[in-house]
């Protein structure tokens, strides 16, 4: 009953997001998901940003190439489209941004290479987009994780970071799957893989970090051309939602 | 005088421009230098985009690929940020967006391709940017164009397409050389080079075309970091100096 009347405040809430053009969407979307209160980014000159991840976020970079800001480091994602913003807008502070995101990774990944492939960064802001692999790996090749280890590993991941590196500022980006996506049969992902997109919120919270609505921002765009038309698959994007993702991120971080 | 005239007033009306974020600073250079009644672009559902022109257009992309809207087709130049935007802002218009850039073009070898590579695609809009060659080629490898043979081909060449193509809608791309690049010896470049983007600008009034002014773009930028953070070589645009020319680009045609 509870989760009806949220989907029912949700549907009402958005119901006009789908008329907008999605630099418009991406903004309405992100205002409506925030509280009023939700952190920002500051960005002070010499920042280190890192983006970490699965697939999405890997995007076809050349792995073991050390330089920041370049094509190749980047990858075809959303932090290429993300980076390329921030290096226009930002041509003062001499931003390094940095790419490690690994195909295939579940949270538990993360935290197998966290020491080189995060701390080491020492980042000034942390993004992290994570958990489509938490809940697709269980469909098949036998992962046996579930969302409590999801939650509980993403929380001691992040714990961890704050440990060692007080000063970053983390940015939780929200995990998506979409509806009609060749990838994505139905009955086998929902409500189950929702469970993780909360959690991601959840942490969000917990952890005073910028929390970016992936899911509420596809679902809106949705209504403008099909699931295939965003991500062919419903979990890997294509250049449209590669697009919508940077515009989403950019708006909930402030930058 | 009428000249030194102009570059006083030039400097004074941009002399704040550089202290802007490029999203706006893109705007101010292109409304300081388009005409009030400037034309926009105007796209129906279904359009054909297509960029033509040398370099700093083909980034990199595969040649024949004859798919549209793919980041193997539109290369790793403004052109795919141009299209990444402009395919997720219009998801319900159906864009079909190529790229036909090829490396090292003059102006008159875009005649020599045109029929294939322009006309068959019956664009709705145009997209040309061309010229740094035809001056670059004639300080080394026995080019022996002249601007006026620029602009005599470049005239002829929209001539042309207007008679094949009358609702082809033309976009015209200053071209550009960033003084401090490693490629750019000021004595042997300005201000001779300065003619051909002058000949750009006066095609692109006579052809009622959209004129996007990056020479200005990129000026007002290097007082926020130098030529070599936009274009290494004062040619080739990494990174930052696409996604100003692509900010540039969509704040000219009004999309």
């Amino acid at each position: 009953m509870k989760d009806s009347r949220r989907d029912f405040l949700k549907k009402g809430v958005l119901a006009g997001v789908g008329a907008l053009m999605i630099p418009e969407l991406a903004k309405a979307v992100v205002h409506e998901q925030q509280s009023v209160s939700a952190s920002k980014i500051t960005l002070k000159k010499d920042a280190v940003i890192l983006m970490q991840g699965d697939s999405i976020t890997d995007a076809g970079r050349t792995h073991g190439n050390n330089s920041c800001n370049t094509q190749e480091q980047l990858g075809f994602g959303y932090s290429l489209y993300i980076a390329t913003q921030l290096l226009a807008k930002y041509a003062n502070k001499q931003l390094k941004i940095y790419n490690r995101g690994i195909s295939g990774n579940k949270v538990f990944e993360l935290r197998d290479r966290w020491e080189m492939e995060c701390l080491a960064f020492q980042p000034d802001v942390l993004s992290i987009l994570i958990g489509v692999n938490d809940y697709w790996h269980t469909l098949g090749g036998g992962y046996k994780g579930t969302a409590e280890i999801y939650e509980n590993d993403y929380r001691a991941l992040l714990k961890y970071t704050k440990e060692k590196s007080p000063n970053t500022q983390f940015v939780i980006c929200e995990p998506f799957a979409l509806t009609g996506g060749s990838a994505i049969e139905n009955e086998r992902w929902f409500p189950m893989f929702d469970e993780y997109r909360t959690i991601a919120k959840k942490l969000a919270s917990e952890f005073k970090a910028v929390f970016v609505p992936f899911q509420s921002g596809f679902d809106a765009a949705m209504k403008q051309a099909p699931a295939r038309y965003w991500a062919y698959d419903g979990v890997h994007p294509g250049l449209p939602g590669r697009q919508l993702m940077a515009n989403m991120w950019l708006e909930a971080t402030g930058l």
